[in-house]
C-alpha cells in the first residue's frame, strides 16, 4: 500500500480544491469569501486560539451565527471546529447571551454587557477555570450574531486576536438600506442589473441570494431595508405583494433585519376608492390604520415607511393643503402601536421654481420642527442639491434640533460614474459626517446631529441608497462592493476611518498581501477626488448629461425646468463661473449657523472645494495654487484624467497577486473610466473656454475635437432609469 | 510522521473539493460541467483510451479545441492529458485536419472525409504503427471544434469509446439562436433576467459569460446568433453600436458562430435621412448597400440580417406598395457578395384583419414562391397561429418548393409556462419535424423540407428564439437548459429521439445514475403532453392572458383587435366549442396538401389532439375515450393538473441523489407549476361551463372559487414583454 506523508496531502488539497471546482472568482462571495489563510503561521495560532466552540441557543439568528461561524472557520483555517457543551480545553470560543448560556452568565460580565444595548457585543479573553478561552457575548442573539460576524473579520484581516478586548455598540440605531427598485424589477439609478427582488417568481420560489445578500448586510451590521423605490407604486400594499413581502422578510428576520417599505401617498385613493388622501381625513386615516394592521400580519416585525412625498411629481400632503408633518404623523400613528417608524425625505422640490432649489428642503422643513411625532425620522440626504460628487453638507443638519434627523448618503453612483468607475466613497460619507454644523458651537458635526450625542433623540438613523442589482458580483464593478460595506462599517460605527475600511475591505474580499494592499488602498483613497477633479472641481456640480446623468452636459439649458439645467448651476457667462449663494446671491450661505455662513460667504474663507457652490468667481480669480481660476481649472480636470491613467498603471502592477478574472474585470473597467475621464475633461474644459475666452494652458495637451463634437453625442438606453 | 492510504486520501480528496470551493450548484456551467466521473472503472477505461493527445494547428478555433479538451479531460477524468506531437503510444488522440496535421492527412480518411462536408467530423478507432488510437477529423477547424465537444460528451454520457465510429455531419447549415432582446436589456418574451448583451459597457468590458455562451453553443452545433430584437431598433446600425457587436462577433468566431443583426426596414428613413424607405427607390438600394458594407468593416464574417416586416406594426416593403420579395431581394444583394444572406419572416398579419388569421402566413407567402433572391431563407413558425402548446404543422412548409424555408421555432416559453413550467420541448419540435405535408407523396415530412433532401435548396436553416438572459443558470428554469440543448441537438440533427437528448442533457447536467436517470426522464418526456393538457387541450389554442401571456384568458375578448382574443380562436357557445376550419368554415385546411386537407378536414380523421384547431365540435359530441367532449375537455384539464402532482412526486423521490441547491430550486418552481395547471385548469372549466351548462363531472373536485374570481385577478409586472 502507498502511503503519503500529510504535508504532500496537504499541498494536494490546495491544489485541488483551487483547481477543482471549475467556478472563477466572480465577486460572488464579497467580502465574505472566507478562503484559507495563506499564512501558515497565522493559521496555527487561529487554530489554538479557537480549539472548540460552546454556543447555547436555539434561535433562527444563534442557527445561522452557527452556520456562519462553521462556514467561516472551515473556510479560513481549514477546519472544522468542533461545536461542544462545555469549555473543557483550552481555547474554547464562547458564544451567547447570558439569558440563553448558563456559562456565559457564570463569567461576570454584567457591568460590560448593562452598557451595549440590544445590538452590542463583547468579545475578549476570558478564563473559565484554568483555561484560557475567548468570549463573544452580548444581550441579545443579533448581538451574538454581529459578534461572530466581527470575530471572523479579525481573523479573515490577520488581526492578532491573542488579546482582543472589544467592546462594540452602534451608534447609530436605524442603519437601513434605500433601495429604488421597480416591480419591473428595473432599478432607478441602478447599474447593475435587474432588482435583486424576483417578483414574479415570489413567494413560492425564493433564491439563495437572498440570503446571501443578508449574511453581506448583517456582516457590517445593516439591520433595515427599504425594498421598494421611494417614487412608489401602490401595488407593494396589495396581498398579491405582501406575501411576496413577507417571503423576504423571513429569510432576512434571522439576521436581526426588518423590512420597511415605501408607501405611495395617493394609495387611499388609488387602492381605497377614497376620493381624497389628505392626511386629516378620517376614511383615510383608518384606511392606512387598516392598512398598516394587514401589513403587520404579513410581516409581524415590519420596520415601517419610507416616504417621498410632494417632490418630483409625487403626491403628497401638500396636494390637500397640508404639511410634511400632517403626513407623516398620520403614518407614524398607524405604524406606531406596532412599534414602526417612518422616514420622511426632506428631498423636495416642487412646481414652483426657487431662486435657488439648494434653499428649498431647508425653507420647507425648518418651520416643522418640533411637530413631527416621535416615531418620524426626517431623511435628509447629505448634501442639498442631489448627491453630487462634492457638496457641502445639508444646512438642516442641526437646524431641526427637535426632530431626529436621518442621513441619507447614495452608495450607487447616479453621479460619480455608474458602475463602470472606481471611486470609494468612504471619504464622500466621511466628508459630510465630519462637517462642523456649529449648531451647538465649535463640535457639532453632522455625525453627532444624527447619532444620539447632539440632541439625544432616542430615534437615530442613517439611510444608503443600495448599489445592488442581480448581476453576479452584486454591485457590477468589483470594487463598488467595497461603498456598500463603507456604508455599514459607517452606520454602524461612524468613527471608522476610511483607511481602516479600505484596509478591511481589501484584505477580505483580495488579500492581505501587502504588496497588494498598499498601492491598491493609496489608489482607493485618492479614488474619490480624482472623480471630483475630472468631472466637478472647485464646487462646480450638476452639470451632467441630462436625465439620464451620463457624461458630460455642462450645456444643458432645455430641460422642462430651470432647475434641471446645468447652466441654472455653474451659470458661466464673461466674467466668471460660479452659483453666488453668498449673502449677496441667493443668500444660501445663511441656512448655516454663523461660523459656517461666514466661512462660506467669503471667497478668502470659502475651502476652495466649494469655491463655485458659493460664489461667481471671475476667470482670472487667484486660486491658492497662484494660478487664475480658468488655468486651475483646466489643471484641476487634466489631473483628474492623468490620475485615471495612473490608476490603469498602479492596477497593471498588482496583476500576479490576485486572480485573473477580477483583475481583466477592473482592468477593463479602467480602460472605460480612463475614457469618460477624457470625455469629461474635453467637454468641460471646451464649453467653459466658450465663456472664458482663454487659452488652455500650453503644457495641456488640446482636445481632440471641437466642442460641437462633445455636444452632438447623444446616448440612449443608458442603464439606471 | 503518520502516514495514509491512497484510499483514505481519495475520499478526502472528494470531501474537500465537494465541500470547500463554497460555490454552489447554481447551473452556470449547464451541461459542461465536466465533474469528475464517479464510477472508477470508467475513468480509468477513458484514460486508457486517451493516454495523450495530438493536436495539430494554430487557429483561434483549434486553440479554443485543446482549451475544451483540457478542460473537459481534465474534469471528467481527473488527469492532465499531454498534448505531444507524435502518436507514441497507445491510446493517443489523434485530433485535426488534413490540411494542417501531416498525422492525420496519412491517416487514410480521405474518402470519408469527402462525405462530411465543412462543419462534420470523423470520430474513429484508428491504428498509427502498431498502437491502437482514437482519431477526431475533420475538413475545417470547426469541424475538429464539434468533434471535441462530441468526443467529450460520450465519455461524460458514459458512451463505450473501445469501438467508437462516429461519422457526423449536420444536416442543416443554417442552427441559428434569435435574441429577441433588445437594446435597453429587456427582452421581448424573456423569463431569465435582463438580455445577455450589456451594451452600455461594451466593447471594452466583454463578460466572461460571453465565452461560455459560445462554449455553450458550439457545444451542440449552433452557429449562427441574431443578437436584436425581430421588433429591431436601428440605432444597432450606428457605428456606436457596431463596434460593440464587433466585439461580440470576435469572442463568437473562435466558436465557428456567425452574427447575424435584425433590420429595421425603415432604418434609411430613421437613420440615412432619406424620405422613403422603397426597396426599389435606387437611393435606398445604395443605403443599404453602404450600410452593410460598413457593417462588414466592424464584422468581416457577418451573417445577415433577420427582417419581421409588414407585421404588428413593423414597416416594410408593403407600405410602399412593394412585396416581401422587393424587401427581402434588396437586402440580399446587399450584403450577398460578402457571402450574407437574408432570412425574412413568414410570421405576417396586418391591419386588415382576415377570417382567419392562421391563413395569412400562406395566402402572403405562397404567389412569392421563386421570386427570392438565393440567399434569402423564409423563416416559417411551426404552426400557423403563435408558438402554442400545441399547433399543427404551418401549411407553408413545402408549399413553396422554389424557395428554401427555414423553421422557427420558440424556446423560451411564451405560452408554455414562462420559465417556471417544466416542459421538454423536443416533443414539441420532434412532432412538427415529423409531420408529413404530404408535399411530394407520402413521407414528406416538415424535416425534409428544411434539410435538403426534399427540394436540394443549397441554403438550409433553422432558427430558434433564445431562453437566455442573465440570470445566473442562463434559463430561468434549470431544465429550460434542456430545451436550448435540444435545440440545438435536433438543429444539427433531427433523426435524434427525444429519449436520446433528455437522457444526454441528464446525464450531463445532472448524473449518470440510473435511479436519477429513469424516473427524471420519463417525467421530461411527458411534460409537454401534461402542459397542453392543463392549458390548451385538443386543439385549443390562444385562450391565455391578454398581451403579457400569463395565466388563463378565455374569456379576452375586448383587445384592439379581434384577432388578439381568444374568443375569436375558440368561438365557445351554447352549441360546443372550436374554431371551424373545414371546407366548411374558414378553409384553412385547404392550404394543406390534399390527403392532409381530408384528414384535417373530417372529425373522424383528424387527429384528436387537433380536433378544435379544425372543427367547432358539440358539447356532447363523443370522443375516443368514449366520454362526450364535455367530460373529456373535464378530464383532459383535471388530468394535466394531476400530473404535475405526480411530476412533484417524483422530483421528491430523486432527492438524494442530486445536490440540494438545484433539488430545491426546481421542487419550488413544481410548486408554482402546480399551482398554475390548477388556475389553468379552474378557470378554462369554470368559462367553458358557462356554454357548455353541463356538470363537472362528480369524481372531480369543483374548483373553489367561481369563475368571476379568475376573471378578475389582474396581473402587473409580469415578465417578459
Amino acid at each position: 500500500m502507498k502511503l503519503f506523508s500529510i504535508n504532500t496531502l496537504l499541498l494536494l488539497f490546495v491544489l485541488i480544491s483551487f483547481s477543482s471546482s471549475g467556478y472563477a472568482e466572480d465577486g460572488y462571495r464579497l467580502w465574505l469569501r472566507y478562503d484559507k489563510l495563506a499564512d501558515p503561521a497565522k493559521v496555527a495560532a487561529y487554530r489554538n486560539a479557537v480549539s472548540q466552540i460552546v454556543l447555547d441557543g436555539q434561535s433562527e439568528t444563534i442557527q445561522v451565527a452557527r452556520e456562519e461561524l462553521t462556514l467561516g472557520l472551515k473556510g479560513l483555517l481549514g477546519t472544522d471546529v468542533s461545536f461542544v457543551n462545555q469549555a473543557t480545553k483550552e481555547g474554547t470560543l464562547i458564544v451567547g447571551t447570558p439569558s440563553t448560556s448558563k456559562l456565559i452568565a457564570s463569567l461576570n460580565l454584567k457591568n460590560q454587557l448593562a452598557t451595549i444595548g440590544n445590538e452590542g457585543f463583547i468579545i475578549q479573553r476570558t478564563k473559565v477555570g484554568t483555561t484560557q478561552n475567548i468570549v463573544i457575548a452580548a444581550n441579545t442573539d443579533v448581538g451574538v450574531l454581529y459578534g461572530v460576524f466581527h470575530f471572523l473579520r479579525l481573523i479573515q484581516t490577520h488581526q492578532d486576536i491573542s488579546a482582543v478586548n472589544s467592546v462594540n455598540t452602534p451608534k447609530i440605531n436605524h442603519r437601513i438600506l434605500n433601495h429604488w427598485d421597480n416591480l419591473n424589477r428595473t432599478v432607478e439609478r441602478g447599474y447593475a442589473g435587474a432588482s435583486l427582488w424576483d417578483w414574479h417568481k415570489l413567494p413560492d420560489y425564493t433564491s439563495p441570494r437572498y440570503k446571501d445578500y443578508a449574511r453581506a448586510n448583517a456582516s457590517v451590521g445593516i439591520n433595515g431595508t427599504v425594498l421598494t423605490n421611494v417614487n412608489a407604486n401602490a401595488l407593494i400594499l396589495t396581498p398579491q405583494y405582501l406575501e411576496k413581502v413577507a417571503a423576504l422578510a423571513n429569510i432576512f428576520r434571522p439576521y436581526g433585519i426588518r423590512v420597511y417599505l415605501t408607501a405611495r401617498f395617493s394609495a387611499p385613493v388609488e387602492m381605497g376608492g377614497l376620493k381624497t388622501a389628505d392626511p386629516l381625513d378620517p376614511q383615510v386615516i383608518a384606511w392606512w390604520k387598516q392598512k398598516t394592521e394587514e401589513i403587520y400580519t404579513y410581516v409581524p416585525d415590519f420596520g415601517g415607511f419610507l416616504v417621498k412625498a410632494n417632490s418630483e411629481g409625487q403626491p403628497g400632503p401638500q396636494n390637500y393643503g397640508r404639511t410634511h408633518a400632517d403626513g407623516a404623523n398620520m403614518l407614524a400613528d398607524a405604524v406606531g402601536p406596532k412599534g414602526g417608524i417612518v422616514m420622511w425625505r426632506a428631498f423636495v422640490y416642487d412646481n414652483k421654481i426657487p431662486d435657488d432649489r439648494a434653499k428649498q428642503a431647508y425653507t420647507e422643513f425648518k418651520p416643522l420642527d418640533g411637530t413631527f411625532r416621535k416615531n418620524v425620522l426626517v431623511q435628509v440626504k447629505n448634501g442639498a442639491v442631489d448627491f453630487q460628487p462634492r457638496e457641502p453638507f445639508h444646512p438642516l443638519f442641526g437646524a431641526m434640533p427637535k426632530t431626529p434627523m436621518m442621513m441619507e448618503f447614495q452608495i450607487t453612483q447616479e453621479y460619480l460614474g455608474f458602475a463602470t468607475h472606481m471611486v470609494f466613497l468612504a471619504s464622500l460619507f466621511k466628508e459630510t459626517l465630519y462637517a462642523d454644523t456649529y449648531a451647538k458651537g465649535k463640535g457639532s458635526e453632522v455625525a453627532k446631529v444624527i447619532d444620539r450625542s447632539l440632541d439625544k433623540h432616542e430615534l437615530t438613523g442613517i439611510a444608503g441608497v443600495a448599489n445592488i442589482g442581480d448581476e453576479r458580483n452584486w454591485c457590477g464593478h468589483p470594487f463598488g462592493q467595497a461603498n456598500w460595506y463603507a456604508f455599514g462599517r459607517l452606520a454602524w460605527d461612524h468613527t471608522l476611518s476610511e483607511d481602516q475600511i479600505a484596509d478591511e475591505w481589501l484584505r477580505m474580499t483580495f488579500s492581505n498581501d501587502n504588496r497588494f494592499l498598499k498601492p491598491v488602498k493609496e489608489m482607493m483613497l485618492a479614488s474619490r477626488e480624482t472623480l471630483v477633479n475630472y468631472m466637478t472641481p472647485l464646487g462646480l456640480h450638476h452639470i451632467m448629461g441630462y436625465n439620464h446623468h451620463y457624461g458630460p452636459g455642462p450645456w444643458v439649458n432645455q430641460a422642462s425646468r430651470p432647475d434641471w439645467n446645468s447652466v441654472y448651476y455653474h451659470k458661466a457667462d464673461s466674467i466668471g463661473v460660479g452659483f453666488d449663494r453668498t449673502t449677496k446671491g441667493s443668500d444660501a450661505v445663511s441656512q448655516y449657523f454663523p461660523p459656517v455662513r461666514d466661512m462660506f460667504n467669503s471667497t478668502q474663507t470659502c475651502p476652495e472645494k466649494f469655491l463655485l457652490w458659493f460664489h461667481h468667481v471671475p476667470w482670472d480669480y487667484k486660486t491658492q495654487s497662484g494660478r487664475i481660476l480658468w488655468d486651475e481649472l483646466c489643471y484641476r480636470y487634466y489631473g483628474g484624467a492623468k490620475s485615471v491613467q495612473q490608476m490603469q498603471q498602479t492596477w497593471n502592477t498588482i496583476q500576479p497577486m490576485i486572480d485573473a478574472e477580477r483583475f481583466v474585470h477592473v482592468k477593463d473597467l479602467l480602460k472605460v473610466q480612463e475614457k469618460e475621464a477624457r470625455w469629461w475633461r474635453d467637454a468641460c474644459v471646451l464649453y467653459f473656454q466658450s465663456f472664458s475666452k482663454r487659452p488652455i494652458p500650453s503644457d495641456l495637451e488640446k482636445p481632440p475635437y471641437p466642442l460641437e463634437h462633445y455636444v452632438k453625442i447623444k446616448h440612449l438606453f443608458v442603464p439606471g432609469i
